[in-house]
């Protein structure tokens, strides 16, 4: 209970869960690394494909970005929407459930936690791939150091929202600054013509021959990694501070402007610079643009450190995004149960563990490799966008209020756009892994609705008419004895008390047993009658349930069997290894085989 | 179900044990494949010794063999009087407990018990070093390949006696006849003086310089190693066909002839051939023996085969005396009880796989080193030995029935010799490990001590007077409930048939929660008070335990508290991870914490 204490706090009281919620400097960093680190390789992935057909095609990176900061700016004003249509949070399952189906819904929601979960195994294999590659002797210890870090973050989150969030914000600041420095010096000396390797920087008014439309295509996809992780501020809508609505909004509104000038800035700092991606990996787009504006010194070092903080900690954004929806679609019995109980500190244990235990496999399984996860992970969140911002355009076209028009073009752009890219990403990913994520998204769809479907058939046998009397049923009580000590005399005396139809059950191993037993029986006459059984191969649970099923068959639909069983229980632990556990054994099986009522009558040993 | 019958074969009577029990030509390989099997290092053991003054020193070999196998014969007769005292079964045990005291016998059992973990680990260690010698492939395996052997044995022995007889006969008298074949005709090349490397055998008259009395005392000490296993036939008296008790005495003289023909023919040879140990561990003596006999053909290699098949084999006498010696130990409660159950193949269960738990952890911590294992291996057996041999003195001094006086002086010889060579191996061995034995058995002695005292304590506790009238206690009976369901109607009416003190229990997690309950429990009126409590730390069983505890109170002693739990049971396993175990967790910390009845009232859900 102590250790308990040490790591993880004080329980909190349900009435400090207000306490827990967020103010916009603290929710900004928890929940938006995510978006934010994908900076670090949004530009790289535009270049890397452009590449695929040579280095005159990387001035459409530009293009190419901007359309990508267009598709930012079309989500950011499409989920604010969100927020103000479902305050309480869910994101895209809330807004597919009530304005397309309930199916629809469980297809978000299983999208978004598939999503979440690969946030996390994505983002820790880049960040373990940071460290490493500065420090080159951990390389053999990747799984093992990023499910260390996995389990330190599920540790932090247990620990509470508010908690996590203290210590979570500082890098994720330090990011910001960083890439905001970054930029503006960059950006500054190429207006005032301050560049080393001067290079034009213009827009392509047509496409050369050897360039085609496909490749464009698969690289504005590509580009779309960046873009994953802006939904996350919508789904946390009660986890901000009053006015919840409004903050996450600013905080919304805060995020897609980061996200534009970063990553604009970034993409043409890029050429800019004339730098071509380095397809071998060692070198990153963003580590040589910091180098031409830095060079080698103190500030190129701190932006690396600051990238590998941010990549760890975009992990840290599904911590607070899986278990939140988790508990949303559990409350719509779309999960189960338990994934909507608040722990000791508030926060939804069962969630944070299971994402925990999840992430660990996908890490396990996929070696830590980040290049072999990327090919699965940007469907689901595309998928939940494409359902989200449907849900929105039937909505403004049922409610027909003021100004529905333009928001359900902004959201159907949003939508066919959105949907576009799901497309592309499986057509162009499906061999190197996407297949995985649309083989088991149906699947998860199938168990959810069968528990949806279990939750349902339970709630109906449950139900009970409130005018109907209630039926009182006899029982009879049967008290399995192994002989006559003291523990059997207070149990008989317990069940005199309740009813006269009482009797003893005694298992004997030989007919010489039986007979001794019998008579001992008969010379104490305690009022209560005993049945002897001979069991010859050794058990006693055998007979006892024949037995059982005997008096059932006798008693008829009306009265119940009562079993009740004396159980020692010993003062130290250690104690109990030298008592047969025969009464657990005998109350696992009756649980398990008959319908009947189990007692347990405790008799404590004094040593 | 299927699987385990399938594993372990159908379950047997308890009538079926005397089919269980073995003949002679079973019980032999059976019982005494661990003495069998020490022949195949015992003269080994005396020439290193002695090697350690020079070469000039084997002749002494031979004398020491004499002695050897004088002690023997001493302890084939002291132990065919054991079986004549105690046919039950129990060896050294038996004996210390009843001329000696219990606390004599105790230490004579653990000192076995020890030992024939030991035996297993000792002899599968070497077992495998005979297989990785031949495959040199397996080396660095010899731990998991160990194992394996264990665990097969342990499934052997729990298919029961007879069969794994049936399968562990033939090595063992494959092994027989070898050895009698190399002696043989060892013996007779010898005799007429057809040996290859003639040398002269002789039994020297005086002891040159550069020998002292310790080196000679330490090689018979070394050779003793030979003797250990002997007294496994006297403690599996019970497991004998009938006529039990002849049967072992015949077998007991059985094996002592074959060790001393086996022990003295091996150590005759190894001066006639002129063999020199080889201190580097790659040849053992007994190969050299059987080279110079017949070259390396055929029957080298079979009798090398047979060799490291009798030494695994040789755990199998440790995976019969075990069992049943703690079996016999259970039954003076000077062992945890269930050692004392027979399993559904009437096999010790708990005996057996213990052994093999105990022998897989040394042979882990020793890393399959059979040399390291050595040193702690023959102090149990010889201090068993002394004690029953000095109970058995006694015993005849006691009784004075006809021919005492011999028989008193047999076992008084062969007590000293026997606790000579415990103190020769605790000095000469001590630091090498036989500090371990000599650390651990007073602690398993005080831990036996503690265990007979508790089971004392519980029968003194559960000691009842037939003749006290039993009195009855009535009972307040409380039910959580979690809502208004079915499962609490029914429960209802049955505690409503048990007694009209009956109480609901609710615990809400705010206070429009139990607002709303107390409502609507007043709107049903099922005729039981219902008591609300607000929890603000979302937990159900703190609030329960506290209302018990003022119930309790108000009761006082002659009055019993019974909580009635509804809990549902469902019809697919994994539908059990979709409901709060609560029922489960609450029954648990009653057990716990609360000195009350805890019924299960089941409600099994459909689907």
């Amino acid at each position: 209970m102590t250790f308990k204490r040490l790591l993880f706090g004080r329980p909190l009281k349900s009435s400090e869960v207000d306490a827990e919620k967020m103010p916009i400097w603290k929710a900004l960093p928890i929940l938006s690394s995510d978006a934010l680190s994908s900076v670090a390789y949004g530009t790289e992935m535009i270049l890397l494909e452009l590449a695929t057909v040579g280095a005159f095609a990387f001035s459409f990176s530009l293009p190419i970005a901007i359309a990508i900061i267009l598709l930012i700016s079309i989500l950011i004003v499409s989920y604010r929407q969100v927020i103000d249509a479902y305050p309480q949070g869910g994101g895209a399952y809330m807004v597919a459930k009530e304005n397309l189906s309930m199916m629809w819904g469980r297809l978000a929601g299983v999208s978004l936690l598939i999503d979440y979960t690969l946030t996390v195994a994505v983002s820790i294999s880049a960040g373990v791939l940071a460290i490493t590659s500065a420090f080159p002797a951990g390389l053999p210890y990747i799984v093992p150091i990023g499910i260390i870090f996995i389990w330190f973050m599920v540790w932090m989150n247990l620990r509470g929202t508010s908690e996590s969030g203290n210590v979570f914000a500082l890098p994720t600041y330090l990011f910001i600054v960083c890439m905001l420095i970054l930029v503006g010096k960059g950006l500054f000396d190429w207006l005032t013509n301050n560049v080393q390797a001067e290079h034009h920087v213009s827009i392509p008014t047509a496409i050369p021959s050897g360039l085609t439309w496909f490749v464009l295509l698969k690289a504005f996809s590509s580009g779309c990694s960046a873009v994953t992780g802006v939904e996350a501020i919508s789904n946390a809508v009660p986890n901000f501070r009053d006015p919840a609505q409004r903050s996450a909004k600013r905080t919304m509104l805060t995020l897609g402007v980061l996200l534009a000038v970063i990553f604009g800035g970034v993409t043409i700092l890029s050429q800019a610079y004339d730098i071509h991606p380095d397809s071998t990996g060692t070198k990153t787009v963003l580590s040589m643009v910091a180098e031409d504006a830095f060079g080698r010194g103190v500030i190129y070092y701190i932006i690396q450190i600051a990238t590998m903080m941010i990549l760890t900690l975009a992990a840290n954004t599904s911590f607070n995004g899986f278990p939140i929806l988790a508990s949303i679609m559990a409350q719509d019995n779309n999960m189960p149960r338990m994934f909507s109980n608040r722990g000791d500190r508030l926060a939804f244990n069962h969630g944070i563990i299971t994402l925990g235990v999840l992430a660990s496999i996908l890490l396990i399984v996929f070696g830590g490799r980040t290049e072999s996860l990327i090919p699965l992970y940007a469907i689901g969140v595309f998928l939940s966008f494409t359902m989200a911002q449907v849900g929105l355009v039937i909505k403004w076209c049922k409610e027909k209020s003021q100004g529905w028009k333009r928001k359900a073009i902004i959201n159907g752009i949003g939508a066919l756009v959105t949907f576009f890219v799901v497309i592309i990403f499986s057509l162009t990913k499906f061999e190197e892994g996407a297949w995985i994520v649309v083989f088991i998204t149906p699947i998860l769809l199938w168990v959810i609705t069968k528990i949806n479907k279990h939750y349902k058939n339970v709630a109906k046998q449950l139900n009970v008419d409130l005018a109907v009397p209630i039926p009182t049923t006899d029982t009879v009580i049967i008290i399995p004895v192994a002989g006559i000590h003291k523990v059997v005399v207070s149990t008989i005396g317990y069940a005199k008390a309740l009813t006269p139809n009482v009797v003893a059950f005694y298992v004997a191993f030989s007919p010489e047993a039986a007979k001794e037993m019998e008579d001992k029986w008969a010379q104490w006459n305690p009022g209560v009658r005993l049945v002897v059984v001979v069991s010859r191969y050794r058990t006693v649970i055998k007979p006892l349930i024949e037995f059982i099923g005997r008096i059932e068959y006798h008693l008829g639909e009306k009265k119940r069997v009562t079993v009740l069983l004396p159980e020692f229980f010993t003062s130290k632990w250690w104690h109990r290894l030298l008592h047969n556990q025969s009464a657990f054994r005998i109350r696992a099986t009756l649980f398990a085989r008959k319908d009947v009522v189990v007692a347990t009558v405790p008799f404590r040993l004094n040593d």
